[in-house]
């Protein structure tokens, strides 16, 4: 990120959890309702542990807001945990493969409670907080995020085609942030399955944005590219293993001539397309659709039934360590995934539209939509 | 990137493509020969255009380079066009889908020909050449990376295991970049078809990194993430739109006790895994097997038979623009990926050991391997 | 900054002042009551105004530090005011001479209140936080960095040369943290004479620092040379104006026989020099001397007998607004300009060096000592 | 620098010396001529040695531009030395005191050639040429920037005030760059005496921008600061030592009260000053008045009468090396600086106004300029 600048601080069982969100402009109303409302939703899920029973995720606002609108300065975030202990956790000794806990000992020379105390998804309540303050800044141009969850396990959404807002209206519905309450249930007896087998399990979701203008991001040069950016972003969320834009790696397997998206014009859509199969980017760029990726996220790597794993005092072959452990994150993931994307394309916005009140980008990008009718 | 920078500039059809690649190290010796040869594997596989036929891409090295050895300056690569004719090309109004050229033309209110002369792979040789330059500084470490491709349209590798070394030797014999003779004479096939039916075709590479020490990357921040850097990279270039790791989508569909790499300890190997279902990222960390990546390339956008497309000028509906291209990119671009990585990690690399100079590397790496020993 | 990277959140009369620092090692004792010294020291100095009196600077830790250390994770800081009173205070409409209101009014399109709350120098106390901690990181490596009060108003230093250890013990006697006496009570006198004036007085500092070796920066990239990135940290500090490297402007007015620091070389020391004039740096990097940086301060642009200026309402020639503020703050000045050049250097050091824990750096760091002996 | 992207390449007697300057809007005119009229100017100065008489730098445009206009891609620059003759040269021993040499040497743990090769300030060519670029692109916003000398040795320019263009119209018609022919008499008379002493000598410049708007810069995060970022880039170039905006250093010694540029406002001009203390910089941010910046360059330090150094193969005390040099290069160094500060202007501009043409920029610009009147 260039114009929008984040970064996070803190640790799981810490006392707290910070984040500044530098680069955001002026005159943008701070609704916290919502920024708390979007805390809610990453907190749900069936299969969360019980860590989300003790907290209630809500910020202060550190900074960077007077009179309840931005000012332009950094935003600051404040969570203060319930569950704060970790100065009472104990020293752990037996990684959990598939965490960080390994490769970060090693590199950091410290020992597993560090690592795991910072490399744990809590750390994603700030991406959720700073990507709340990014959709009200979208919002004020009509430009909407949302995020649905479309596979756990072997439960998967059907291949029907709904509209931006009958997902979103259903997936809030949902206890798993899914559109096809069908699906839900399948969703929740595969989450149930793991359980009862002590195992987890992992799915996938997509996120989607209406409303984005042609031209966010750039061509010219890689570091440039909004499709590269959300995927560093996504791909930066624990448990993400793979991002797709539009079809895919279904891309992968047809030919040209059923891959990509023909261009249509009329006198009140402008440019716009009939099919989606490029997921909304084209050249690194929003081409004026609905912008639509997905992540897939592996079963969570803390298990009840704990895998092979070393102790790294004595080097012999141990279990894993368990911690307290949620069964599946993917409709949490899902909400964090939204945030992600909401940051990312807010900087692309602000980049293209410059500006440092609200209502000087609002001109700026008037501007834009009247010169490219 | 942060220690290593890399700006590439240039145009399909100019004079000159050229990059500047900042922060590597001093007293790395310099074969053009390798940088040449890398070039040269981006040039082939069945199913490329005629500008192959034109072009023999070999750079001069503008800078950064005495006496056959990186000086720790900035290293400039030049490569000059023979088929270079830019000011004389005619101005577009087609827009062809699934390229940059409407996105492109109304961002930059410019035309047509100006975008897709940036937006055009032909770039990706610069990142090719710097990317030549990264694997030579990894090697001096033992690390090493290969590609190969692993399906176009309908032809697709098998699910059989082959070591590094197999792959690397096998593809390297193979027109398409495949280590499997069977499939690739599928790949062919596959090929051909697209080209009777004038048509283009997208397929899967694989990039796999060996020798890489246990640490590279990190957990604590967002943006540190090995994974979401390499995921940014490979993004980043044309015509790719799903990036995975490990098992990618498939871990999705699993439970937590099949999706994990189990770890083991033995005094000759250190810590290692018997699976590589997690690609060799976990916590956005290398945790020391070979690190695997793959990317799906969406088919050639530019159609012998054109799309549906608009007049830009009139409004009206067209037919796209045609401009002599390739059937099928994947053996190239599984090269390009190669190198994309090659940056990344060594970027990594760079971060994690400090040093200016090959020597103060060298020790500041065995250090750290007798540490984590 | 690359590899540190520090932002700041908060504002003057906000609930909390914030700062997260990203790039710290794992493994550095954080000793709490060195940084709340560091606070406290920005706190003194003869001039000051009643906020000194009602505040009493400690911060918390919000990240980053377990059972005592650093994690590598990123580091955060929170303060709270307790002149806590931003939502009750008035706007203002008359731009102050000299500081952020009038264009930061205009840029961000909203009021006065807002731009002074967050232009105000209370935002220093979160860099003398991570300065802090930076010092305690050189440290380790036997790098200290002082800071002392060279000039207020027409009161200025003697010619007279001091010690590294003479300086620092003098300064941290001086209520101006000035190593010499006779000019500390001339220094007094000069800010109780504004002060009857009603008026301000500004000055210069020093900042040094002794013991870091050869070679920190690059003259590669003009963005990596050590003494543009400190003349940036410096030039961003309230009230600076100028920045100088040892002679400084002086050496625009002499020969260059006189002007160069000749080089010897001994078993003990190794290479050496016996002047000063470059200020430690020469090419962009460190050249084994002590470092020595100046600042000039402008006097604080608050009045007591308020500039004329012109009310933004009314477009009618008004006083300037006044607000409770200090006549002289260079003594605090320097004790800031002290933790940037901490936070530049640090950041130098661990670009040069690598390593993610206090061990693997002092490691990286010997080797290198060991090589250029 | 955000927006804009500079990095060079090239050793001085090298090939070819690059540039890509990346970020610059599409459909700003290129036109070569004024680029070349930058870098004669920096080849110009009495003083300079002989390889002025040998190069004629002009440069070829690597990329980025189409039909003569900016395309919003990556710009390049390429210059041919003709003096090329790096694999020719010795290596070198005695590191010239005041050079990166030694620094240099030991950091990248190679020979002084390689070192003083990439240190020399021929690369400035490249900074100049995307200066020029630069300074195009601020044209068309009504932005200009001039440089003028200031002093050279013990000549300096009495304390009259000039208007900018009176400046600009006399320091084109001076061989030094200066606006008072009787101090370039004496400059010219300090150099000589260098000359004849076999001796070099400093000196300081001024650069100013006129046009600039009320608020580009920022306030709100200490990395955004306009003159801390001006800083960085002026001290970033060989030889300076000091920077000071509008009264410098002397603003440490005198009152608030005369220390301020008071505030008016009439409709023609809307808000405005009547001096320039400040040099057009509050709070991190562009006042509306013109910019004005000093540096000040140490005399060159490769002395024709060598002084004392150390051999650092046989750690014996010998004289310096001597390499073919200029006696002054303040002039050239003016002209350099002001290219610098074109390119941090603007990228402060491009920051502000966002947009990816010219038009949209203009578009941009001018409803700022309402808001604001």
């Amino acid at each position: 990120m260039r114009r929008l600048n984040l970064i996070t601080c803190g640790e799981s069982h810490g006392k707290y959890l910070a984040a500044i969100l530098e680069g955001m402009p002026a005159g943008l109303p701070v609704d916290l309702a919502r920024i708390h409302h979007e805390l809610w939703r990453r907190q749900q899920g069936y299969g969360r542990g019980g860590r989300q029973k003790i907290e209630k995720d809500e910020v202060e606002i550190l900074g960077g807001v007077v009179g309840g609108k931005t000012t332009g300065a950094p935003v600051g975030f404040l969570l203060t945990n319930r569950d704060f202990k970790i100065d009472k956790m104990p020293e752990l000794f037996r990684p959990r493969p598939g965490h960080a806990d390994l490769a970060g000992a090693l590199k950091y020379s410290q020992g597993i409670r560090a690592v795991l105390e910072r490399s744990s998804a809590r750390e994603t309540a700030m991406r959720v907080a700073a990507g709340a303050l990014a959709k009200l800044l979208l919002k004020e141009f009509g430009i909407e995020v949302l995020s649905h969850v479309i596979g756990i396990g072997t439960a998967r959404v059907p291949e029907e085609t709904l509209s931006f807002d009958q997902i979103k209206k259903r997936a809030a519905a949902s206890e798993m942030n899914c559109a096809f309450p069908e699906t839900e249930k399948e969703m929740v007896r595969v989450v149930s399955e793991a359980m009862e087998k002590r195992d987890s399990v992992g799915g996938q979701f997509e996120v989607r944005v209406s409303g984005a203008p042609i031209g966010l991001g750039s061509y010219v040069h890689w570091a440039r590219k909004l499709d590269g950016q959300i995927a560093q972003g996504l791909m930066s969320l624990q448990s993400v293993k793979a991002v797709e834009f539009g079809l895919g790696t279904h891309l992968g397997t047809i030919f040209g001539s059923e891959a990509q998206d023909e261009i249509f014009y009329s006198k009140e859509k402008g440019y716009y397309r009939k099919t989606g199969r490029a997921g909304g980017i084209e050249g690194g760029m929003t081409n004026g659709s609905e912008l639509a990726v997905r992540a897939t996220m592996k079963p969570i790597s803390t298990l009840r039934q704990p895998l092979t794993s070393v102790n790294m005092k004595t080097k012999k072959p141990e279990k894993a360590e368990y911690e307290r452990s949620d069964i599946c994150v993917v409709p949490a993931g899902s909400v964090i995934g939204e945030a992600i994307v909401a940051l990312e394309v807010a900087d692309a916005f602000l980049e293209k539209f410059g500006g440092d009140s609200l209502g000087e980008i609002e001109r700026n990008y008037k501007g834009y939509l009247q010169e490219i009718e």
